[in-house]
């Protein structure tokens, strides 16, 4: 949806010139007379086009404005005090809010995708509005051994045709199961792309890019919220390969979102409204885990391009009060803020290290294959017919994922639910088949002594079926990952490895001591995978400490995600979300170092063989003129200089605020005619009356325009681009105008830099 | 110790502007003629004078500019390939260093308090380097109730006399008590002042400004580390209410920088440095509180300037190490990593944010007035008499301590020992008076009841006592911080609030119910009481809740350390770092908005009465010009430009360079005389023999100077020079150069919108 060339030079610009330039008595005294038309508030003022990028320091200077304002006002009456004491607290409200409703809407959806989980099974007798665990657990029959099994809760083969167990009854299962999972996801992808076709994908990539700047209306908007809500349950609950923590990072960013548009605080400042959604991205990672600190981390290290302290404390404010509202509904029934609750009592020895690592390099290995796997699959659903049946696409993956899922006990629950099995330590009650250890009747107390029995058939059937699960999962992903459809990583990528090598360790330590904690290589190896997927490291460790709820075992994981880091990195600098940034061609100036020995005058435009820039004159362009330009040109802002021949930089102008001051003009100003000339300068001279009315534009100028010199190095000039938020900037060479360096350039610039072609993959 | 009002204009310079402004081409080339003697290394190049500050941008120009040289080299051959990678690793090893080593110095630092406090009260016989914990550990006749009390430990009145329970004894014991504590103090001061004058203080404000970009050479020294390492210990173990939290930051910050003398990365460039002292930092807080993430928001939140992600995961990879090695010293024998271990298993009640507020409230009140009352004696010390005996002062303050502390337990005892009894819970086995309840015979399972059983004397005599130690402890530590000393705040702060008000609630909660933990109150507290004497947020929490191990109490302590910040805010913006930052005017640029209207022209010299900025020309100065020019003014550089007409700006010259280059010339070069013309363009002119020999001098001129335009709003400006880091920045109009702003010229502004009278507070 950009248009062309200098695109980034924002049309719009609420009249940033005239509030900086002029000094404060100017302002006091009003110093308008032709332009006083300006002062009044125009409809869109300050807002910027679709698919625009915004300017940071713009933004900034506008609030500091407001600010300044409202405190001024504040000291004339009570009510204006009263207002601004409101005025202040206004961004604690909305973290308040923010925190409540991402923390209950995450809430819900674990609710519902527990019963629409079960739903693909069975359902319960009792109420068809309980899942599986709540129908037992409400049952009076049920002994704590076999709480999964009640008479309350039928399989539908059970139901419907009494038979539990036959080869018929399983047929049927196996089919209805199916056939749930296909109308599951169906619906998901249906309804996504009826009524919001934003709210599909993980969400992480976009916003990245919008909390860098860019603006992409009605991404998280209300109709997004409510349907990747609906859909995201739908998605998860057809047994999809798919997690659903970016997505709630994305539900939490719409509530953000929302919440803003109640402050004019907040919604009229692009700026200030970032700095909300960074908060929210802290409390959607807050619930999706339970870790709030992690959250906060994670919006800092991962998603956040902006992020002053004051959003760091706000930031962990929301991540706090959703963390609490979710732990009060309680959908997980253990009282526990986390998803994954864990409680390990054994130490770790050095030499388990070693493993460790290893898993490490299985991590970023898998991190590798898979951001190279899904992009290769992505680009090509782009660019070929594959891209044109997104609804199919669903449906079939959906049903090979269903097929291939069932016979599988480990990839016929939903993930969550085996990852918190795999992650739990083996106990004397635990039912699961991963325990299925050998019961020696000579132990005096068996339940201390599990980790010393010989393993039983059962566990070694469970390491091929995990073994099956692992590959399994690991292909499906891949395809997964992108569809139309609200999908989400972190899960699947902690899915990836278990135990396969405790068995190992067994043999090996000495009898009688607890020496190792399966739970712990399966949290580990998760911790490998997702670095290794999206290259999170402080952020990572943080939430599966806030997991294991101890400092115990940060070693471990700290281990394994630097070594899958490097891993990862040593093939590809990018992780799955700059990846998908890239390839959705989103104008992301990363963080990564410029290290090139480019220098500004190579990027500017106009290159050497290009015609000359266009600017304005300050004295001597007619309104026809100025016209002219604006109808043969579509850039979206004009420098304007002394003379054509000087070329001396007086300033900048918006070709939107361009349109509207000599439309206004002509409209009420009499005198002004095509012949007009416009004047830029502080004073126009007196003209004799038979000359036509001069026009005067100097409070639509900005005068401070950024520039630099055109033997300034690209490096520096990335660095300024990417600390200050600018949009454009000029080059000068000894005070006179050269050319123009607009962030798309940059971004293309990088890209050549990188031997990738540069028109392929912007913003397609 | 700076000189005078362009000082901000760094000295020295390595060249810079040769290296940004050759191209590619014209580098490789050697482009160098008459000017190759500038290629020679210089002695000093690189480095900046003392309290000068560093500019950012430069450093990291020439980082990436080494970078990029070695990547180039490793193709060359294998051995630079190691080379360069032995340089991507040295970061990681810095930081590995860095976590051995600071570990190793907080374990022995805690070794040594333990005994030296001990000291003061008796001595071992068994084994003098033995503390009083540990000689009762080994002996064998103690028992565990009675684990405080064995034949081995003397106290000095039994050793001397025979005596244990006399007036005598007590009056022996308590001379000897003030003796020592007055000879530790002396001892510290005494080598401070000798060794080591940086040693002193907290540090925090120092290293603040450091990272900020200042130099103050010396303050991370090897001299300043193994004296503060020695004072802290004397200074703690004197019993003046300070605590070893700051100073272990300054110990840690002063390893970094130890270390980065082994890696020329490091040691050649000041940028690079400072990532690693923010790291440092955190590894500091990291073994002061056994609090490794805590750390990490520490030096992100409080102390650290610049702070990218790849220093967040270096810093946390450090914290870890320091945690761990401090843990395998194990200095407080429960094989735990943090200081105050406790373990709550009671739940806090909704009705119980009351007063955690009303704590929240209380410690902001005590943040301000402990920082304006601590502002004032600092201030006082500093224009009075008082600071010149601080070895007198010093002792003064020790005896007063010393005295008032002997006849009240609570003060008695060393700080960190006092805030584990207070946060602990009551078991059944604790020996502490607090826990003296009166024991209900009729009761099954004393020790699950203990808070039904009524208070007994014991308790009420602790709670007096406790309030007066509260009273002291406040009084006290106004007069020790800032003290020419080691001292640390965190400790004494965390002193101050203890749970006078369970009393009440006691009475009020029914019966049978554990339904007040009174450490938790002393925790809150401690949190209140920190947050509103340093402002810190996320990282306060994140550190008491790292203490602590559970989400459940970060409602309480997140509800004290807000309302504590809140209150403290109401009152002044300023922490007691930022304060101290002021007081000894140091150049920071602090995040704060800056909200005022004024322009750059309001605020760049030369202002309107003063004479003419001194600037060269390109082509028409003459080597003797510029010699008067460098003598007669003491800026530290010079804008170029293309003629004093036009007055049109082409570069910038540090005077530095144009002293180093003029110099070579004479001695290197023939024909350059007085009279010679110095060229700054590309090409001189070639003029007739009879002429001087002309001066090109483009190499050392920075061809990309920063410009703002004379209407650009302060606030942009100062943004920018935050952000960019900037030392120098020129002000145009319309392509003319009409002044420059420095570092120096905003903090001047900032104070005098603050109403500050800028002279006094700057740099004194």
């Amino acid at each position: 949806p950009l248009t062309d060339s200098f695109s980034e030079l924002i049309w719009e610009s609420i009249l940033f010139s005239g509030i900086s330039s002029a000094t404060p008595t100017e302002e006091m005294n009003g110093a308008g007379n032709l332009m006083d038309f300006l002062d009044e508030p125009l409809p869109d003022v300050g807002t910027y086009e679709d698919f625009h990028t915004i300017d940071w320091l713009r933004e900034k200077s506008r609030d500091t404005d407001r600010h300044r304002k409202i405190t001024n006002r504040s000291k004339e009456s009570i009510w204006e005090f009263v207002k601004s004491l409101l005025d202040a607290w206004s961004g604690w409200v909305v973290m308040l809010l923010i925190g409540l409703l991402s923390g209950t809407l995450a809430g819900v959806i674990d609710l519902a995708v527990d019963w629409m989980t079960d739903l693909k099974e069975g359902v319960c007798l009792s109420a068809f509005w309980y899942s599986h665990e709540q129908c037992c657990w409400t049952s009076n029959e049920t002994t704590f051994a076999d709480r999964d099994k009640c008479p309350q809760w039928q399989k539908w083969a059970e139901l419907m045709t009494g038979h539990t167990e036959s080869a018929g009854a399983y047929v049927l299962n196996y089919f209805l199961y199916v056939l749930w999972a296909l109308f599951f996801s169906f619906l998901a992808v249906s309804l996504v792309r009826v009524f919001a076709p934003y709210a599909c994908g993980s969400g992480i990539p976009e916003i990245k890019t919008i909390l860098s700047g860019f603006i992409i209306r009605g991404y998280l908007g209300k109709w997004t919220l409510l349907i990747k809500t609906v859909t995201l349950v739908l998605a998860v609950s057809s047994g999809l390969s798919l997690g659903k923590e970016g997505p709630l990072v994305h539900v939490a960013c719409c509530c953000g979102n929302l919440f803003c548009s109640l402050f004019s605080k907040y919604s009229k400042n692009e700026g200030k409204r970032r700095e909300v959604l960074s908060a929210a991205a802290a409390a959607g990672v807050s619930v999706a885990f339970g870790a709030p600190i992690g959250g906060v981390l994670f919006s800092l290290e991962e998603v956040s391009y902006y992020f002053p302290l004051k959003t760091l404390w706000r930031s962990f404010f929301a991540a706090l009060v959703a963390a609490f509202t979710l732990r009060s509904i309680n959908p997980f029934g253990n009282n526990r803020l986390v998803l994954f609750y864990v409680e390990y009592h054994t130490p770790w020895y050095m030499a388990e290290l070693v493993p460790f690592i290893l898993l490490g390099v299985f991590g970023g290995l898998w991190g590798t294959l898979f951001i190279r796997g899904n992009i290769a699959w992505c680009r090509r659903r782009k660019t070929t017919q594959l891209g044109k049946y997104p609804v199919l696409e669903v449906i079939v993956v959906t049903g090979i994922t269903a097929i291939l899922a069932f016979p599988n006990p480990y990839t016929r629950r939903s993930t969550s639910e085996l990852i918190s099995e795999l992650f739990n330590d083996c106990g004397a009650l635990e039912s699961s088949q991963l325990c299925d250890y050998i019961n020696n009747p000579n132990m005096s107390r068996p339940e201390d002594d599990i980790p010393d029995r010989p393993a039983g058939p059962g566990v070694y059937m469970a390491l091929w079926q995990l073994a099956l699960a692992l590959i399994f999962k690991i292909v499906i992903t891949i395809f997964t990952f992108g569809m139309k459809i609200p999908s989400g990583l972190f899960i699947p990528s902690m899915m990836a490895y278990h135990h396969h090598d405790w068995i190992i360790f067994k043999n090996w330590c000495r009898p009688g001591a607890d020496c190792v904690t399966p739970g712990l290589y399966a949290m580990v190896g998760a911790a490998a995978c997702l670095g290794g997927v999206t290259r999170m490291t402080v952020s990572l460790v943080v939430i599966m400490f806030e997991l294991t709820g101890g400092l115990e075992y940060i070693v471990p994981l700290m281990a394994a995600a630097v070594t899958s880091k490097w891993v990862a990195d040593a093939f590809g600098k990018e992780g799955i979300y700059e990846a998908h940034i890239r390839l959705n061609g989103y104008p992301y100036l990363d963080q990564d170092e410029f290290t090139h020995r480019t220098l500004a005058t190579d990027v500017m435009r106009p290159r050497r063989n290009e015609p000359p820039l266009s600017v304005l004159t300050q004295d001597s362009t007619t309104v026809e003129d100025v016209e002219t330009l604006i109808k043969e040109t579509d850039y979206n802002g004009f420098p304007v200089v002394v003379s054509r021949e000087s070329e001396r930089l007086i300033g900048f102008v918006q070709r939107r605020d361009l349109i509207l001051a000599i439309k206004n003009a002509r409209q009420k100003q009499d005198g002004v005619v095509s012949n007009s000339v416009v004047y830029f300068t502080e004073d126009a001279p007196q003209l004799p009356a038979s000359n036509p009315q001069p026009l005067k534009l100097r409070r639509i100028l900005n005068l401070s325009p950024f520039t630099v010199t055109d033997h300034t190095p690209m490096e520096t000039v990335v660095d300024i681009f990417r600390k200050l938020g600018l949009r454009q900037c000029l080059v000068t060479r000894s005070g006179r105008l050269l050319g123009i360096i607009t962030k798309k350039d940059v971004l293309r610039h990088m890209a050549q830099m990188m031997n990738q072609d540069p028109e392929s993959i912007m913003f397609n």
